[in-house]
């Protein structure tokens, strides 16, 4: 076990159902400096854990551990914090209560200030619902934080997005080996669809074209459809249903702070930010963030120009990780 | 029953395998002027039969059966042509061999020159998989034909557009109902789920932010994915992955004329041609439709300007209607 929990108690969940005894896993990387400003937070995205939010950081790379201390909470549902896999009866699978973003958000702020006794933050970043994530700090904390970074992401999810969701949903669910919730073995044949489905989604139509699914050691589109399948198919079928819950229903201002006011959820946003979506992402739009960036008092738009579609915010793709390296190094500049 | 059977008799397909009591439905509307010169023809596009082709037909528009002799050929797999769910044993169902977009064209072509004594065409005109068999007819026929119209389509299915499909094919398979294609009664969940991954891209992102489905008279996002699962429920799962099959593999030059050169095979199109896809398709794209257009002698590249997607080309939006109209009536006019 290479990550710490950190013991929440029994959390009231914005659904009305309370989650007792409800863990948030994190990681830390680099050390805390004695005037404890040198934090950066990065939640993680749809499917990932802390591991694979590594691909962002490294020596000589903006999210360098030599200099930052960068904690990774681990997202409801992902299997490592609370989850449908690995929460006792009564709450256990089908049974795990619906968990939004600003519930997610709320608990990884104790983490920061209960639990390590952080009040000043630099940069909360994050990809896809990572972005979500940083949306929703920037909205509730903006008086602890310097800068957001969010990356193909949004501060809600698009009717379009929504029903992309519905899609490789359908396809998990049209396996009857899912049984609702309570199956014994894997659904392997929805996990598979479901992969295969989200396959179209994740990169762009030009990515495909290009063939630039060589430069990540796939040598066909059928290759690419089973490494999908794969990433997902490792995943309990539950635990991505949770997140995917969360997904759908992100909306920066659900919440009882924000009031249901989107344009004030933005405005509430001052810390600076650069919002980053990839110029071809299937779902995650350019033309959303466009909208919200306008509300933002102190934000820029500046799009990946990449044919990466939704991946190019996820580290896979050097070019991709320099633009965003040069972005994320100007507002720890300050 | 509202349509005609041409019987082919037994077909050498390019599979290798021969369909045996072939036969092709088809519908014509308007009549055959005397000097037989007025001939339009206009293949069926995915899921679709003859009578979802006449939204693009009608009094005073381009496509006008006061003035025209329209022939309107089903697609082999559209349940009205030979097809897994009409053909007997012991090619029918799981059995129904593939079928190619060159197979379709030549059996459309000996409709009209054997059956209706058409040695002249005024113009070919189709929509998604129909611009796949337009292109094909321009490719093969362009002596007898006077000018095509692709519209939402392509020469060849793009690789993202083959994964786009394996998405929507998985979420049917995953329903263990299907049983290999031997099932008895319909594999609903399997059937649905295909239609709610279609959903997702057959409209683009902007139609649903812009809520242009009201246009439609759907009240929401669900509303279109229910609409979807209610437009492929009640086909036959067979005859829907035997058309898929055919788009799958659709490549202009797979075939003994064209002898696999794509360049070449664009090239022989000489008939004067207006490829119109839409701006924001999210599978047929502009920007293979303008390297196809590129190799053709006689052709013009002209995007449909609209948000609605794909669905621009399927007539249920008025003023997509009345560009393509335009377009058409510039190409029956020359």
């Amino acid at each position: 076990m290479d990550y710490e929990i950190f013991e929440l108690g029994n959390v009231a969940l914005q659904s009305g159902l309370t989650l007792t005894g409800a863990k948030l896993a994190y990681k830390t990387y680099g050390a805390l400096s004695p005037a404890r400003d040198n934090v950066i937070v990065m939640p993680t995205y749809y499917g990932g854990q802390h591991s694979d939010s590594e691909r962002m950081m490294g020596a000589g790379r903006a999210l360098d551990p030599a200099r930052y201390f960068i904690v990774v909470p681990n997202m409801f549902g992902n299997g490592l914090s609370s989850s449908p896999s690995n929460t006792p009866p009564p709450l256990d699978r089908a049974a795990f209560p619906n968990v939004s973003i600003y519930d997610n958000v709320i608990c990884q702020h104790r983490l920061l200030t209960e639990h390590l006794g952080i009040e000043r933050i630099r940069l909360v970043v994050g990809f896809s619902m990572g972005a979500l994530q940083a949306y929703q700090w920037g909205a509730l904390y903006s008086g602890m934080i310097d800068a957001i970074a969010p990356i193909c992401g949004a501060a809600r999810c698009a009717p379009h997005n929504f029903l992309f969701l519905e899609g490789v949903k359908a396809a998990l669910l049209a396996d009857a080996a899912f049984n609702d919730g309570w199956y014994d073995a894997p659904p392997v044949k929805g996990l598979r669809a479901f992969g295969r489905v989200y396959a179209g989604w994740v990169f762009s139509q030009d990515f495909f074209r290009e063939q630039e699914y060589r430069k990540l050691g796939l040598a066909s589109v059928e290759d690419v459809a089973r490494f999908m399948e794969g990433n997902f198919r490792r995943r309990d079928a539950n635990d991505l249903l949770a997140m995917l819950w969360t997904w759908q229903h992100a909306d920066l201002s659900a919440n009882p702070i924000c009031k249901g006011d989107f344009a004030a959820a933005l405005k509430a946003i001052r810390s600076r930010a650069i919002v980053m979506p990839c110029a071809t992402d299937l779902y995650f739009r350019v033309d959303d963030n466009a909208i919200e960036v306008q509300h933002m008092p102190n934000a820029e738009l500046r799009p990946i120009p990449s044919i990466w579609g939704h991946v190019a915010g996820g580290g896979n793709n050097p070019a991709d990780n320099a633009f965003i390296d040069a972005a994320l190094s100007e507002l720890l500049a300050g």
